[in-house]
C-alpha cells in the first residue's frame, strides 16, 4: 500500500530560526506530555471518547453499508445527500478526492455511479435549482437523509421537502427511495423511519459528527459513487497501526499536534491547509471543521479564562499563489502552512511542443502538468522558507482510497493529541447551541418564547448604523 | 435600482463594549485621515492608480465586450476560460452569484449560454477531466485565454494544451475558437494573437488583476453566459456615486475600511466574509485575493519593519455554523465577521406541511427556506453578539447584476481606503515574484540557473524530518 508521509523540516528552527520554528528543546519538553496522552487517552479508550478509532475495523458497519449500496445501486441515477457539518463535509471530501472533477457531468452510461448532490445548506435558490434539475429523474432518485436526532433544522426542512416531492410524484412508493442514516435507537428521524418503513443505516454511537466520515455517514454515498470503501478503511487501519508508536518523532499524528501546538504559542494562530491538487481541496473543508470545532474552546487556565484554537483555513495551490501568497510571505508571520503534495497524479498530462519557438514559453515545451504543479509547490515552499514562514508537507504518493483513508485518520488522531495538549474537551461543541436555539426562537418553535423576546432588539435594525 | 446597504452596529462599542468594538471616539479620530485620503487619493486620480474607478463608464470597453459576445455566442456550447488569480476569481464569482447552481448541468436547450469552465489551476487530473468532457464538443468550444503578459506559467501551459487540442481536431479553423484577452499593445500573448490571427479583448491598462472583474476580463464570460453586464456596470456606477461622499459615516466603503482598520489594531487580525447564500459564496474567493494581495504588506513604521494585513477567510452560512461557529464564539476573539444577507431570494421555497404532526418539527410546517436561512443568520448574529464578537452585515435586497456590481465596487474602494490607512502601496504584490522565479528555475527556464542552485538543498528532502 502507498504510504503517505509527513515532511516537517521547514517548520523547524534549523530551517527558519528559533523565533518562528520549532526547536529540538521544545520538542523534548513536550515529549513527556505526548507520551502521557498517548498512554492515558490516545491508545486506551476513556469515557467512550475515542470510539472513532474502532471504525476502520467495524465489520458490522461495513456489512451494513455494503448491503445498502447493493440494494440501491441499480435503482439510482441521482443520489441526494441531506446533511450538514459532519454529515456532509466528509462525503464531499471523499467524492472530490476520489472521483473526477466532471463526475456529475458525465453521462449515466460512463459514470461509475449516480449523480451526487450533497446539500449542506438551506439556500432556497440552490435547493430549487437541484429540485428542478432532478425532477425528471425522480423515479431513479435516492435521498440519503443523515441526522442523528432528526431535529437539525437544516436537514429536517430539506427532508420534509424532498419526502414531499417524492410522495407527490411516486405515491406510496416514495419510501423505497429514502435511506435514513440516524441514531440506532431513538430520536425524531429514527421514529419517522420506523413508522414509514424506510431502510436505515446507523450513525455510530459515541462518535461526534466531525469524526464520522469513516462510518456509514460518509461511506454510503462514497460506495454508491464507485469509491472502494474497503480500501478507504484499509488505509485508515494501516495508519492506526503506524500511530501505535509512542515515540513522538516517529508518530506523525503526535508530530502534527506538537508542531501545531508549539507554533500556536509562538503566534501562529492560523493553520492553513493548502493542497497542490484540486481534488484534495475539499479535504480542507473537512479539516476546517475538525480543527475549529475540536479546538476552538475556552480553556480555564488557573482560574483565568482564555481561548484556544488555531483558525483553520483552506487554500489551493497553485491558484492561491496568485491570491494569498503575497500575504503569507509579507503579511504577519502568524500562520503554519501545511501543503498536500501529490507525487504521481493519475496522469502527468504532457504540455505539447507546439509553442517551442516562442522564446518566453520554450521551457514548457515537452514538460508536463505534474512536473509544473509540483515545481510551483516547491517554488512556493522555497519562497516561504526565505521569508521564515513555517511549512509542513503531507506527501501523497498517489491519490487513492488508501491514501485518503490514511490522511483522514491521521488528522483525526492529530486533533485528539492537540486537544490533549490544550487540556480541553476535544469532542464537544457547547458554543453552537445558542445559535440553534435562537433560530428555533425566531422560527416560533414551542418553548423558546423567552429567548425570542431577548433577540427582538437585535432583529430591529437601528437606522443610525445603516448606510 | 435595489441598493445594497451596510449595517455596522454589531461592530461598535455600543453593542459589544470598548475592548472589541469600535468606539465613537476612534471613528472621530480616524475621520480626518479618511477625509484626507478621500481628497488626495480616492476621489482624484494620482499616479494612475485608481484607473479601476473608470471601468463602469468605459464605453469603448463595453462595446468591445458586446461585440465579442455577439460574435461568439451562437458558435459556442462550451466556454473554457484560462486564467488565474484576478483573471479567474471574478469570473467564477459572477457566474456563481448570477446563474443557477446547476447551470452546467442544464441541457444546451434550456441553458441561457454555453457550459462554463474556469480553469484556474494546473492540476493534470482536473484538466484531463475537462478535456475528456468537452472533446466531443470541440466544434462548438471557445477558449478565452486571459493573461496580460502571456507568460504566467499556469495560463501559458493551459493555453498551449488547448490550442493544440483545437488545432489537432479542427485544423486551420482552430484560431476561430480562441479569444485572447491580453495587453493592448505588447507581450507574448498579444504577439501570438497577432501572428495567428485571434480575436482579442484588452486587459485594461493601469489596473491590477484583482481590480479587473468589471473589465473585459470578467465581463466576457459573464455576457456569454447570459448575465446582464450592462446592469452590473450600472450597479458599480451607482455605487461610485454613493462613494463620492466625504462624510465617513455616510460612505460605506470608508466605513468598512475604518472599522476593519480600527479592529485590526484591537487584535481582529482575521476578516471573515460569510454569505448566507450559496450563490454569493464565491464572492468570498474574490474578496480573499482583494484583501490579501492589497493589504498583506511590509510597512516601514519609523524605520521598523512591521507587517500589515488582515487574513481574509471565506465562510458559508448556514453550513459553517456546523463547522466554524464554535471557534468564532469561543475561540480567540480575533475576527471581524461580515455577513452577506439576502432579503429576497429568487424564491422563498415553501416547507411543506406534511410533517406537521411530528411535534419536534411542527414549527417548520408552512414556513419557507428564505425565512429559515435568514433566521439562522440572525440567530448566529445574536449568538456572536452575546460573545462580544464584532460583526457587520452587507444587505442585498435581492441578488441581481446591479447589487453584485455595487458590492464588487464597494469592496474595491474599501480596500483602497484600507491601503491608505496602512500607508502602503495597495496595488502591487512584490512578494509573489520569488515563487514565480523559483518555478521558472525548477522548470529550467533560461536565465534562472543560479536560483535553481539555491533551491537545490530545499528540494532534497532531509530523511531526518520525513516520517
Amino acid at each position: 500500500m502507498d504510504r503517505i508521509s509527513l515532511y516537517w523540516r521547514n517548520a523547524t528552527a534549523e530551517a527558519i530560526g528559533d523565533k518562528h520554528g520549532v526547536t529540538e528543546r521544545e520538542l523534548q519538553e513536550i515529549a513527556p506530555k505526548i507520551k502521557q496522552l498517548y498512554q492515558e487517552q490516545l491508545n486506551d479508550r476513556k469515557a467512550g471518547k475515542l470510539r472513532y478509532r474502532d471504525l476502520p475495523n467495524d465489520s458490522d458497519m461495513v456489512d451494513a453499508v455494503h448491503r445498502e449500496v447493493e440494494h440501491f445501486r441499480d435503482k439510482c441515477d441521482v443520489l441526494v445527500v441531506l446533511g450538514i457539518g459532519g454529515r456532509a463535509l466528509g462525503n464531499i471530501a471523499l467524492q472530490s478526492a476520489l472521483n473526477p472533477y466532471t463526475y456529475n457531468l458525465q453521462s449515466d452510461r460512463t459514470r461509475p455511479g449516480p449523480q451526487l448532490f450533497v446539500l449542506d445548506n438551506v439556500d432556497p435558490d440552490q435547493i430549487k435549482a437541484v429540485v428542478d434539475n432532478i425532477s425528471p429523474k425522480l423515479k431513479k432518485t435516492v435521498i440519503n437523509v443523515i441526522s442523528k436526532s432528526g431535529e437539525t433544522a437544516e436537514t429536517a426542512s430539506q427532508f420534509i421537502l424532498f419526502r414531499d416531492l417524492l410522495e407527490k410524484k411516486l405515491g406510496k412508493k416514495y419510501k423505497e427511495h429514502i435511506l435514513a442514516t440516524t441514531d440506532p435507537s431513538g430520536g425524531t428521524l429514527r421514529e419517522i423511519a420506523t413508522k414509514e418503513g424506510y431502510r436505515t443505516l446507523d450513525v455510530p454511537e459515541g462518535v461526534g459528527g466531525r469524526f464520522t466520515v469513516l462510518s456509514a455517514v460518509g461511506l454510503f454515498s462514497a460506495g454508491m459513487c464507485g469509491i472502494d470503501t474497503d480500501a478507504l478503511l484499509e488505509g485508515a487501519a494501516a495508519m492506526d497501526k503506524r500511530l501505535k508508536e509512542p515515540d513522538l518523532l516517529k508518530n506523525p499524528a503526535a508530530l502534527i499536534a506538537a508542531i501545531s501546538y508549539i507554533l500556536d504559542r509562538k503566534g501562529k494562530h492560523i493553520s492553513v491547509m493548502m493542497p497542490y491538487s484540486t481534488s484534495l481541496y475539499y479535504l480542507g473543508d473537512w479539516f476546517r471543521q475538525l480543527w475549529a470545532e475540536s479546538l476552538g474552546k475556552q480553556v480555564d487556565l488557573k482560574g483565568k479564562d482564555v481561548s484556544a484554537g488555531q483558525t483553520p483555513i483552506k487554500a489551493l495551490g497553485t491558484t492561491d499563489q496568485h491570491s494569498q501568497v503575497q500575504l503569507y510571505r509579507e503579511g504577519p508571520n502568524d500562520k503554519l502552512i501545511t501543503f498536500l503534495e501529490v507525487e504521481r497524479f493519475s496522469q502527468k498530462l504532457a504540455i505539447p511542443e507546439s509553442m517551442k519557438d516562442v522564446q518566453t514559453l520554450r521551457y514548457l515545451a515537452g514538460s508536463n502538468f505534474q512536473t509544473l504543479i509540483n515545481s510551483e509547490k516547491l517554488g512556493t515552499e522555497y519562497a516561504l522558507l526565505e521569508s521564515k514562514r513555517p511549512t509542513m508537507t503531507v506527501l501523497f504518493p498517489t491519490i487513492s482510497p488508501q491514501t485518503v483513508g490514511q490522511f483522514l485518520y491521521l488528522y483525526e488522531v492529530a486533533v485528539s493529541f492537540m486537544g490533549g495538549l490544550y487540556n480541553i474537551n476535544t469532542y464537544d461543541q457547547p458554543a453552537v447551541q445558542l445559535g440553534k436555539d435562537a433560530t428555533y426562537a425566531l422560527m416560533g418553535k414551542d418553548g423558546y418564547a423567552d429567548l425570542a423576546k431577548k433577540i427582538e432588539p437585535v432583529a430591529k435594525r437601528d437606522k443610525k448604523y445603516l448606510v
